[in-house]
């Protein structure tokens, strides 16, 4: 502390950073283990709470960042420093932090697979010090992918087939989460990003339109859009809503005639404004009047899900969408009720099962399993079980980290994506569709329920 | 291109990344001028299009990493090569990113000023590729710290003067917004943050309790109440609800009193979970019976202010709050719609003022002054002027940066929050206020009407 009379603004986070990107009782109650020598084998598992209102399922991702993370979190000579300066902490526990790296095991959910509230999508199993400091991190990277790999279904479930863009960088709570948002939402199923650094280390495709800025820069609408099909005579999206959406649409028709010429095609216009439905249909017949049906349409603007399901069901000509905000805050759950739970603890040589029963609140108790149950190739229910408990169905949790050691290989982007598209394929519509449907496909095996039944017993006593 | 089968977290962001988040319409733009030699001088405002429903006023917030950033940023050899590979650029422009550096001014309003709806909080002048270039980074950073603290500022209002501590890293949207999200909260007038790293960069008070896992993790409630009193004397704040509240606060009593007997005194109790008004009566009543007046009430648990604002106005008995999700997320208001638009260009010599018309998305021409008006003191309006009109009032956008240099500093975080806090004291009831408001304080100068209407009949020529 004492730093408050120095002017800083918040910055960027190095890898070094990341051990005290946590909540200040991770380590005051790691010290209290510390000192009563209390390191028992304990396991906590993630999951959410509740869906929000407008969620009939989620889809996992962030596992990749959270793995990665937790193996490299190291304590570092100015981290200790730090800690040191706020003479909470004694120094043996201080060494022992210096020296501490994860060495325990956790189970995950592959990313991309569709998941319901109070499923566990990871579970870490370890020291209760080691298992307990990994909670902030955990929770903030799981959660927040999460939630925007959700979102991002089901808007391009809303586009029935056509393809969308993230547009949202400028609109993310920060550049992490710009990349993250990026990241996730290619995992629900969006086909490029304008995030430039998203391209560069995710390998996801890049693309972009024009800025009205860009038009406003000419003196005349049409000069902007030939000096940019000029520049770029394969890749041209004109934006034609700056000044007249229909007289933008007759400049871009000249452009695109004049390409023709040198045997050259545009490849889109973009409307951010207005009736989009109604100026779409406008702009598709000036372009196929003037025999341009091969250049597309690209919609933006505020869109979410519930906007381009109407556009779609009024018949809107549009070949694609840019969605920003509503994908990359998802602007109508912006958070998710994420917990970070104690479910198993060794004592007395003995593995117990804990739950606490804070109303509303209780979590339940054990190492925990997911049965993914079929008919006919389409899902029928999730079962959740314990561990080891023997259910029919896929058991989604598998073992990815062992004693510190990262084991299961993530699968690629790409492939994550692909299950995604699979799995949706697989579910019913009561459980794609945009409303909110009936809740409950989860239940509880019967082992589970009678583990609760127990430690409530023991709990009235 | 072509990494899309190497698996890869979002990871971190260095500030070598940085020139990469980005739009990538940024980018084609800018070398689309460089072709063009279309780099006359330029400017750009940021602003908040609308207010959200749910307020009457923002807090500016995040000019201090915007400026760090916008004068650190630089394409590196890396970020170079990768934009080759995308086949868009030519080697040309390519050369002439790796030698930019931002060389124009900045002008703003100070951090932790009111601000409302259409009003600048940031200029950027300088050459139209070079001001362009920097949209989508200025965008993210601002719009997030500003909504933050706009947020934060409620819920600190809603405490009617006690504290608010912040709890969210967990929740919050990647790292880098947690840390971010402690700056602009504190900016709002939170007391601390459980969040270390913030605590280590900016100097915030670090705070924290303890998590239901602890309480867990012991055979007994009171015998983690006991270890961790022992292990934090001076700093215990025990969490009652893991089971049932009343008894857990005979539990904390039990330790309150044995902690008396070696001198020390119990700093608080928390109540995470039920019906926080009751419950916190009740331990209130427990406590007071007791001869612990002394022993403070945290309460936690998905507080908003309209939660806050409830719980005050029951009377409970509470000293501070920790309030996490609702904050880390501006949760009823997740996004703000900001836009950055070209206002002005020179051309042909002439500074010339621009301005979009496209529906529900104009923007005012010219570059802009705040002039604030006061009456006795009290706030009485904004007038929204052109840059030299000559306006009463106290003129908010300083210059910040001159020629790429910082040339104001800004002031320090402790600083900026008094600021706010005695412009709050200024501002009338209807603008503090939770409950939407009467708009439109601000009113456009006669300058810059005249100017929106030469431009108007401009374009319907």
């Amino acid at each position: 502390m004492g730093k408050s009379n120095k002017t800083t603004g918040a910055g960027l986070i190095s890898r070094e950073d990341l051990a005290l990107v946590t909540d200040l009782y991770e380590l005051t109650m790691a010290q209290s283990y510390f000192s009563l020598s209390m390191n028992a084998r304990a396991s906590f598992e993630l999951y959410i709470r509740d869906l929000p209102p407008v969620r009939n399922y989620l889809v996992s991702a962030g596992l990749k960042d959270t793995l990665d993370d937790i193996s490299s979190l190291r304590f570092k000579r100015r981290a200790i420093s730090y800690l040191k300066s706020l003479n909470l902490f004694t120094d043996e526990f201080l060494d022992f932090l210096g020296k501490f790296r994860f060495r325990g095991d956790v189970y995950a959910v592959d990313e991309g697979r569709v998941v319901f509230a109070g499923e566990p999508l990871l579970r870490v199993e370890g020291s209760l010090i080691e298992a307990q400091l990994l909670e902030t991190m955990v929770m903030n990277n799981m959660s927040f992918q999460t939630m925007i790999a959700s979102k991002s279904r089901r808007i391009v479930d809303s586009a029935a087939g056509r393809a969308v863009v993230d547009f949202s960088p400028r609109r993310d709570q920060g550049y992490e989460a710009a990349l993250k948002a990026a990241r996730a939402s290619y995992i629900g199923g969006f086909s490029a990003t304008s995030n430039v650094l998203a391209g560069k280390r995710l390998g996801i495709s890049v693309t972009g339109t024009m800025a009205h800025s860009y038009v406003l820069s000419f003196n005349r609408e049409i000069d902007a859009f030939r000096a940019f099909s000029h520049d770029y005579p394969d890749n041209s999206v004109l934006l034609i809503d700056t000044y007249d959406i229909e007289e933008g649409c007759l400049n871009a028709v000249r452009v695109a005639k004049e390409m023709e010429e040198h045997d050259k095609r545009l490849k889109g216009v973009r409307i951010d404004s207005g009736d989009l439905s109604r100026e779409a249909g406008k702009v598709r017949e000036i372009l196929d009047r003037n025999r341009l049906g091969y250049v597309k349409i690209v919609l933006s603007g505020n869109l979410d899900e519930y906007k381009i399901s109407r556009l779609i069901k009024k018949g809107t000509p549009v070949d694609s969408f840019g969605v920003g905000t509503a994908m990359g805050t998802s602007s109508d759950a912006p958070n998710l009720n994420a917990a970070y739970k104690l479910v198993q603890l060794e004592q007395e040589g003995m593995q117990r099962a804990v739950m606490k029963f804070s109303l509303g609140k209780a979590n339940l108790p054990g190492r925990k399993q997911i049965f993914r149950q079929y008919r006919k190739g389409r899902f029928v229910a999730d079962i959740l079980g314990l561990e080891g408990e023997s259910i029919e169905g896929e058991a989604l949790l598998e073992k990815y980290m062992h004693k510190g050691r990262i084991i299961r290989k993530s699968p690629p982007l790409e492939e994550i994506r692909k299950n995604l598209e699979k799995e949706m394929g697989r579910m019913p519509s009561y459980i794609r569709g945009l409303g909110k449907s009936r809740a409950g496909t989860t239940q509880l095996s019967p082992a589970l329920l009678k583990s609760i039944r127990t430690l409530k017993r023991r709990w009235t006593k």
